[in-house]
């Protein structure tokens, strides 16, 4: 199997939702499942996948009460290509019998083929040869290319090529008692002899979603034509054809489908667009040298090549893959968050978190217009974000934990413990850590990009109205001379609050006040390095004091850190008295221990009372910061961190982490990668194989874990070669485990391209020819500056 | 009056539409008319103005045939308050003696102000004071705040403040007949005891639109609970407030207004956004600041301050204002462009067509990010631009004269002459020349900017596709060795074709053919400066061959010009056959004749027989090149351009322009600011005066003409200092007009704000303090470079 290749053989119903959303096709805009078997549409109901940045609002009753949200929205189903012989079942894996089966996923230019051989009741075998892609080299087209062959028999076919807009959110099973209808069917008709359209909304934003598809039939390669019939109803159109077959013959049918939204830009009314880009597309194979071409100049600019490590290489290129289907450069134009599945599949309902923080540093460095876009999609949700700040009693800017459309916390007040069956409150809004994920990014793109415009229109707002916020949530204990937040939760979701408390949230926790002591630093360095007029612009803006900065600067040394009694980092002040669990007793009763929350909910107990994690809480600071940086944090607020102290640390908790995120693996593979190589390397394997093996058994069928997919690429990107851009300096410290043997990528700094080539000896980095300007590289204390055309070899040893 | 007002005292009727459109306020998103006077909107229809691009598609009878197209919007009009004694008349100018009026539009911050005193029929006097902004913080509110006192009667006062959706596009007599009516009625209703809401959809469009209105009434600045009731009809929702007034008592009311459409980024749904918003604002003279503060920091970044020249400087300002309030740094997130009369009135119908040409160089030096935004308004109707191309049977990229929202041609193909009233043939679309504007834009933006994300993302591929569209167009003549341009229409739009030929469209159009050689040359300039992988990506993308760059590089030098006899450069090939105009008979007779276009065709004549022009056209190139590489361009292919032949061929076309559109004295004066610096200046005060006076009788009322009052601001700035950014250097060349002592302002360049005085003696440069990087800037063969806080001063005598 190549680097580039994703290949399944063999007909196996269990394992088909994996594969489908591992096989699934986007651009960035429209993203649809991959290789779904034919089907009856009428019979089972195919799931949709996404359209970027389309949300609808949801009424659900939920445990009694009344919970809105809003969505991502899932496309109409444009795939729906079904085909029988004579008047027998519609032919599928569910009807027939399945002779063979192979999907295989062309990586390098996102071209999906599948091969089917299918024997009716009858004993007729009819072959199946489909290509299928959803343009790269503009968002609205996607195509599919079918060829049936009647093995052993001469007969009608009929094929039924469709535009299926009755699809619901219901993919994911325990949603399902929920409302899960979105579109309101407007039309449905045929258009002429060849082309159909669909046009629906969205029932509550009222966006309008429009289709048209043609579809053509060619015998030996020329275009025949072919007696048809429009079925139409309520969001469904399809055409009907009826085909002859001889013994042996092959006949192709090609589906060109184009679809628009209202909120695109540069149209008049997205029915007519989806009508005119019909009209004026050719064949499947003129589309598809493009969109090839697409995908070669994004790997050009995405690749990063290991050294004789072939299966890592692969899932690597699967997971950058999937990365450039939710955020690709079609983003740019589009105001659109990262959903934690990105656009692949319906588990959180689309709603987007705090994933971006493992997501844009990768694309920082490779597409920064494309993290624009989506720090700009922040920036735009302000309003709501300085309302719900206000609300909740606090100045500035506080983001919400989970969001939609418009950026109002969109968190569940109640969930399901599928195990006890139980409704619970849920206060896993109190994560106000999500501003510090924002505040990163910001960061990391201006350290990256030196985008003076960005910062001085979007980056200082934002830095600064989050840093007013946690001004507004510390409190000053006159006791310890230190800045306390309480009321607040980490991302360790399985301390909501203290054992036995009436409200929700914890004191101190140490992740959020070392990342709000950092955050000052950083507002207080964007006024210093702010050109004018951005500078007095921003400031007369907020109105901001000298008082409120002067604040800035004392929080920045004096946050509470609470420590165990022998220098242990606690997680949250009070961690220490909780009680240690019997980890060895519960995998001896439940074997899989991830979901530890759900288990101790149902024996009545509560993940609260004890010395555990669902993942990295105390550790992420270590994850985001370099070890100088953490340092100097620390130092900073008067602390000491000896490495011991760290190493300490890291072990404590790692003993009492149940992993119930697939990004905690990555988190601890990444803080071990200076400590320990070998477990960094074995934690990085599991959490590379979290989708394509499925290890939460069942969570990717439901989508892809697109945060967990973007850490692993950056894992090898940064983490492992050590790229820390800072001060205007990129530095680079390689530490290569013993199993990667090297490895090579080019990437975006400050508008110059750099290639990398790294193995455990030394390090080169060469400036491209082209873009103005020296850049300066640095490891450690040697930093050199580097013109077009020069390159320096770091001496590792 | 100051230089930062325009004041207008006294009730003058027939002034009042030009009154109100130099009196529009807006944010680059919404505008609104000024100064209307009160008026009950069941009787007097009040024009509204325009959302900035919401489109929508109008179907017209015109002539008996069936025309389409598109237009921008109108808004529901929010400004609608009214007011009356007990249960007289609604007060207004047609209702009531006028006793006082004064309206002043405060200039520095966006803020309108007007006097009234009214008295009725019984001697009641009502006294009004209103203020008025169109909020310049964010895009989407607007405030209206209104205090009445009851001069000598103590009574009943009912006011009614009124959101309403049924207005049409009315505001231009000649297009009444047309219909006009783009918005449907979705909902109108009241939200609480203090609001009302509105909602309309464009009927071809389906964008939504929504408002929500809050009013309050106060009593000596105390917030007074007041008497409603809710008027609603389709599209018109109002309060209706019962207050009682003392003798000599104020009472006023405050109109707070929030708008929301379905294409903005942010919200879920336009309706539920307009509700949340004025559900958090605070009062008007809460938003005033914020508002008056944007304004203050556009005005620094925008302003041009000339020395002791204070009714110049005030016409400047006010065309500095309203430039802004088409396109203030609230389009960076739309999707719009530059219609010919902003968002101020109906004429044109909101159509985009050459303007930005005139818009986009100030922009360029002031707010980049603007221009930029404003080309992707382009680059975005690259799909519509290649079709339109392919159709007419070119390659590349034909992009259309007049176009709105998708990028269609949207020219009318007949026209009204009013003076004949005949429907004639219209070929203005044949004015391929607008590919050329946009091909300026892109390059001077580049010029400006350095941004080679723009050149590589989009500006290359727009050159590229234009440089291939005028490849295609141009045949190569072998008898005189040189590549012809045939069919087509310059920017004198009085001459549509050779006298009595059959088929509408001119040979070798001067304009066109000197602009496409230079096109060639920065299509292939762009080759060389673009940076990899953009290189690259771009000629993949499009494909491009040797043969074809190879054919540019020879039509750069081998464009074919052509001249009359004694060397005067031809408007294009057989000007110099056509008859001499009697010009002073037809002055005698007509008096004015701007435009003889109408009056020659209402006598059975037609302009093409005749040696006139509507506006500058041959000279257009000397408008957009500067004299260096104006020169260059000829001698590149191989003509020689004396300065004598230059000023001869000035003359004569001077001689035969009758100025029928306000560009055209911008043109003429810019030209001339090198030849006849007198003359310059009494053009560039007729270019000023466009509006202000309504120089051409009746067309600023239909809305401002936004090209040339960019292009007077543009001429202080870059024409009489002589800035030409080239090749990484800011070029200037000062030369003052006499009547002009001085002048200063800042401007950006390649990330950096410089700081410029200029007088008749020497020019000062100096660099900001803050932005990276030296900045190299010259005047003639002397170049300096400058680092952050350095100045240098140029001596021009």
């Amino acid at each position: 199997m190549s680097e580039w290749e994703i290949v399944y053989r063999g007909w196996e119903p269990r394992e088909q939702g994996v594969r489908e959303a591992l096989c699934t096709l986007g651009n960035g805009y429209l993203a649809t499942r991959g290789a779904a078997p034919e089907c009856d549409a009428d019979d089972v109901h195919y799931p949709g996948t996404y359209l970027a940045g389309v949300y609808n609002r949801l009424g659900s009753e939920v445990a009694g009460r009344w919970v809105e949200n809003e969505s991502l929205v899932n496309a109409p189903n444009w795939l729906s290509l079904t085909f029988r012989v004579d008047d027998g079942p519609w032919l599928s894996p569910a009807t027939a019998e399945v002779l063979d089966w192979e999907q295989k996923l062309d990586l390098s230019r996102g071209l999906l083929v599948r091969l089917a051989r299918y024997r009716d009741g009858q004993g007729r075998v009819v072959r199946l040869v489909q290509r299928r892609f959803v343009d790269m080299a503009g968002p609205h087209l996607a195509g599919l290319d079918t060829t049936l062959t009647a093995e052993n028999f001469s007969g009608r076919l009929e094929v039924r090529s469709a535009l299926d807009g009755t699809v619901t959110n219901s993919g994911v099973a325990r949603y399902r008692a929920l409302p899960s209808r979105h579109l309101t069917p407007l039309r449905a008709a045929e258009l002429d002899g060849e082309t159909i359209e669909l046009m629906v909304e969205t029932n509550q934003s009222h966006v309008r979603i429009a289709m048209a598809a043609r579809t053509r039939v060619f015998l030996r390669d020329q275009p025949v034509p072919a007696v048809r019939h429009v079925v139409t109803r309520d969001g469904y159109v399809a055409h009907l054809l009826v085909l002859h077959a001889d013994e042996g013959e092959s006949v192709t049918i090609e589906k060109l489908v184009a679809t628009y939204t209202g909120r695109d830009t540069g149209i008049s009314e997205p029915a007519a667009e989806a009508r005119d880009r019909v009209r004026h597309i050719g064949g499947f194979d003129d589309l598809l040298p493009r969109h090839t071409l697409a995908w070669h100049h994004l790997w050009e600019r995405c690749r990063v090549d290991l050294v004789d490590s072939e299966e890592v290489q692969r899932i690597l290129n699967l997971h950058i893959f999937h990365l450039l289907q939710t955020t690709s450069q079609h983003v740019v134009d589009l105001d659109v968050g990262v959903p934690a599945r990105g656009l692949h599949g319906e588990a959180y309902r689309g709603h987007v978190f705090w994933d971006e923080i493992f997501i844009l540093p990768f694309l920082n460095l490779r597409m920064p217009e494309v993290s624009r876009s989506l720090l700009r999609y922040r920036h735009r949700r302000l309003p709501q974000a300085r309302w719900a700040a206000k609300a909740a009693g606090y100045d500035g800017v506080m983001f919400p934990w989970q969001s939609g459309s418009d950026g109002r916390e969109e968190t569940q007040t109640l969930h399901l413990n599928p195990k006890s069956g139980r409704w619970l409150p849920d206060a896993s809004h109190l994560q106000r850590h999500i501003n510090l994920a924002v505040a990163y990014n910001v960061w990391q793109y201006w350290e990256t990009t030196g985008d003076e415009q960005f910062l001085g229109f979007y980056g200082a707002e934002l830095l600064l109205g989050m840093a007013r916020f946690f001004a507004s949530l510390a409190t000053y204990d006159r006791t310890s001379d230190r800045y306390e937040i309480a009321g607040v939760m980490g991302p360790d979701e399985y301390h909501e609050g203290y054992p036995g408390a009436e409200q929700p949230g914890l004191r101190n926790n140490a992740y959020t006040n070392v990342m709000t002591a950092w955050l000052m630093c950083r507002a207080l360095e964007v006024l210093d390095v702010l050109p004018e007029p951005y500078r007095s612009e921003v400031l007369d803006r907020m109105g901001l004091t000298r008082e409120e900065t002067d604040r800035w600067e004392v929080m920045s040394r004096r946050m509470k850190i609470v420590f165990h009694d022998d220098g242990i980092i606690s997680q949250f002040e009070g961690y220490e008295d909780l009680a240690e669990l019997d980890w060895e007793d519960y995998v001896a009763r439940y074997g899989d221990i991830q979901r530890l929350d759900r288990i101790l909910e149902a024996e009545g107990d509560s993940p609260d009372n004890y010395k555990l994690s669902k993942q990295a809480d105390a550790l992420m600071a270590a994850f985001l910061l370099s070890p100088r940086e953490l340092t100097l944090v620390f130092r900073r607020l008067g602390y000491e961190l000896t490495a011991e102290q760290a190493r300490r640390t890291v072990e404590y908790y790692m003993a009492r982490t149940s992993h119930g995120s697939t990004l905690s693996k990555l988190v601890h593979g990444w803080i071990l990668a200076r400590i320990d190589r070998r477990r960094s390397w074995q934690f990085f394997q599991e959490a590379l194989r979290s989708d394509i093996d499925d290890v939460q058994g069942g969570t990717t069928s439901e989508g892809i874990h697109l945060g967990a997919m973007a850490g692993t690429v950056d894992m090898v990107q940064r983490c492992y070669s050590g790229i820390d851009p800072r001060g205007g300096v990129l530095f680079l410290d390689p530490d290569l485990p013993d199993e990667l043997r090297g490895l090579q990528f080019d990437l975006r700094y400050r508008g110059r391209w750099l290639h990398l080539d790294i193995d455990h000896e030394r390090a080169r980095v060469e400036v491209r020819r082209d873009g103005a300007g020296p850049v300066k590289v640095g490891r450690r204390n040697q930093i050199v500056e580097l013109g077009a055309g020069e390159s320096f070899t770091f001496e590792l040893s």
